[in-house]
């Protein structure tokens, strides 16, 4: 049994914090949280060590939704096309890279330890369609300490051939990842990845669907990012209602946990869709911005019972802090806000906070939070440079938030244990 | 004279970068550009040594157009209202606290602290209405060689009696700033500041006026940022034709050097009296998102002929690297470019440094370039991190632009001169 005592906060719901100055947690020998507590008293275990952290901030760790550790490369350039062209000119010249071990295993390291820096202590990834390559980010994600869904991608139709395998070796791969990492108390774990429905086959898409039941496997992909790419997949797809219920009758909408990136233009019957399949928006705003795809309606999924987590989307997205995304969150809801004239309230610090972790978090267990039972993934801010004595516990917070950096990140944990940089590990 | 190579990226127009990789810039005595060249040979000056930055990026310095140094404590905070209750609630008492001047040396020093941080040489700063508190920030600028046009803010009706001043004690304030701070040639000069027109009577406004023309001084104010704004100045200048004309009418619309911040719902009369005039637009997409203000018709303004500055705004905005404006400044340009399904053109890379640099700088002399009598403000960027041997040189720039921080500025140069940071300079 471990004890830490700092200045601690987490959001138990959405609509506020909770905040508990020079407050305790305890944590036991399975990285689970067994209390929270204002006083050394309450929390009990008298004899366990306390970590004192001092005038520091205790939070949730961060959980990244959605992010391409292939694309990790062109993470800050090429910006200057929207999403189809994008991927033909850009990221399927990059992705079929990895065919190479070396080079993924020299970008899969980058990435890795990239996303320690930030916060981030669970991603579901999107690796390629290369197994071998596949297997190297998931070790290198064991060997790191971090939790991961890692995704072989499926892919068969209008991508290049050297992103293209079709369903029986797709299958063949997955096998083999599952035969590997299908322990499903590991931090590591495989997760079905058909891209999209543009370059995946009916015949690949029901072998995605049939890999996901049969080793009950989650399931991630894209969805109604863009409008271009609605209208193909339209074409693709004339006997589904729409994009959304196009995976629905491939059984890939909620069949297992299920998480959908960007749902920028998901209409009231594909929202109906997820809500009732228990999908996840993985919320994506700065490559929403980036791509030019649009501004997703997140007030709307969460008035109407949809969960959503944070995605950093590298590269559509520029950057890999999810703290940077829970400001871009704010912000393009309150273009939704000043667009309909006030109606649609923005969303607050705390539904940001909440959506980055207790609901991301959601999609990789008990995950996000430090109500009993959770895993202890945690993060320690430093915040001495944002000359904390001027601030309240929340408003420090929020200015970490708004202003900081890797650089006040002092400690991670990942389900009980602190994570020390990949740099030393991997 | 002095010579500096590195790799040279600047942007004497605003639809390409000059890159020059291991270039020469010659740098006279009074601190001005003599020239850039690709050869030892052919920049000249044999005689003078070369200070090697090896395989590092020269780039200009960043200008700010717009930003609230008294606001400084309010970074990252108070991020719930829009603009008329944000000022209320927060800014005012904020802003009233400035008569205290150990209040304000202690704010403006962080302030300055932070500016020199993020590679903002110069920038165009609010003070508060505080003649004292205004003097001591244009003396810690003069002292850490950075430049600054500073405003003491005018404002007489719609506040809280505590950040209220009549027009002829503001007249006087004005008058022995000037007297201290008068000459031309200073990296430090005054600028008139009428905060906006809700907030200074006509009286008030006309002494600004006045001011400004007897000292030549330049002018700053906030214009059509929010609708309720804009519909409060309607009311309050029934006779004018608009919120633009309402400060033509008092002779603070380019009577001398001009600079409106926001500007996100002029309309194309307010655009033609913006050219006219040589009005500036101070762009500030991050105060824009956060005060949920709308977006700026950036586009349109580059089409018709007015300039176009960048600034922070803080604290309506939250961060303040203009760097981080330039990415702001792209993304936000792609709302109207997917709103106008592709019309409008989206904002290039090359726009928008242009905008932080050449023509934010014109504000401040000739400042933001490396031709030829450009004061030298620049920056020597040191990207070992961001695996630069991976990159083309504007691919560098571009990935520092996304992905960098002040880490990375290893060093600052304005008109000339290293600027060491501050906290050791005053």
């Amino acid at each position: 049994m471990k004890v830490y005592k700092a200045h601690i906060i987490y959001t138990p719901q959405r609509d506020r914090f909770e905040v508990i100055e020079n407050g305790y947690v305890a944590v036991n020998g399975q990285g689970h949280v067994c209390g929270v507590a204002a006083s050394r008293a309450a929390i009990g275990c008298p004899e366990a060590e306390v970590t004192d952290f001092g005038n520091r901030l205790l939070i949730p760790a961060m959980n990244d939704v959605h992010v391409h550790a292939a694309q990790y490369h062109n993470q800050g350039i090429a910006m200057d096309l929207e999403l189809m062209p994008w991927l033909d000119q850009y990221t399927f010249p990059e992705e079929s890279k990895f065919s190479d071990t070396g080079y993924a295993e020299r970008t899969y390291r980058r990435f890795i330890h990239h996303l320690w820096r930030v916060g981030t202590m669970r991603a579901a990834v999107f690796a390629t369609i290369h197994t071998e390559a596949t297997r190297l980010l998931m070790d290198l994600f064991r060997q790191a300490g971090m939790g991961a869904l890692v995704g072989k991608v499926a892919m068969d139709r209008n991508s290049t051939d050297t992103l293209t395998e079709r369903a029986d070796s797709y299958v063949r791969g997955m096998e083999q990842i599952v035969q590997a990492y299908g322990d499903a108390d590991s931090l590591v774990r495989p997760i079905v990845t058909p891209r999209f429905i543009p370059t995946c086959s009916p015949d690949l898409l029901r072998a995605c669907s049939d890999v996901a039941r049969r080793y009950q496997l989650p399931v991630q992909s894209h969805l109604s990012e863009n409008v271009s790419e609605i209208a193909f997949v339209r074409e693709l797809e004339p006997h589904s209602k729409g994009y959304g219920d196009a995976y629905r009758r491939y059984g890939l909408f909620g069949s297992t946990p299920t998480v959908m990136a960007h749902c920028v233009w998901s209409d009231a019957d594909e929202r109906r869709l997820m809500r009732a399949g228990g999908v996840m928006v993985a919320h994506c705003p700065t490559s929403n911005l980036n791509l030019a795809s649009g501004i997703a309606p997140i007030r709307t999924f969460l008035d109407e019972g949809v969960s959503v987590g944070l995605g950093s989307d590298i590269s559509g997205g520029h950057d890999l802090s999810i703290f940077r995304m829970m400001v871009y969150a704010v912000q393009v809801s309150k273009m939704h806000y000043q667009r309909s004239g006030g109606a649609t309230p923005f969303l607050s610090l705390s539904e940001a906070f909440w959506m980055a972790t207790k609901s991301g978090g959601s999609f990789f267990g008990r995950v996000g939070s430090f109500e009993p039972g959770y895993d202890f993934d945690a993060l320690v801010i430093d915040d001495a440079d944002l000359y904390p004595d001027d601030y309240s516990i929340l408003e420090r917070l929020e200015r970490f938030i708004y202003l900081g950096d890797d650089r006040h990140i002092a400690h991670r944990f990942c389900r009980g244990h602190e994570v020390a940089s990949p740099m030393r590990n991997i």
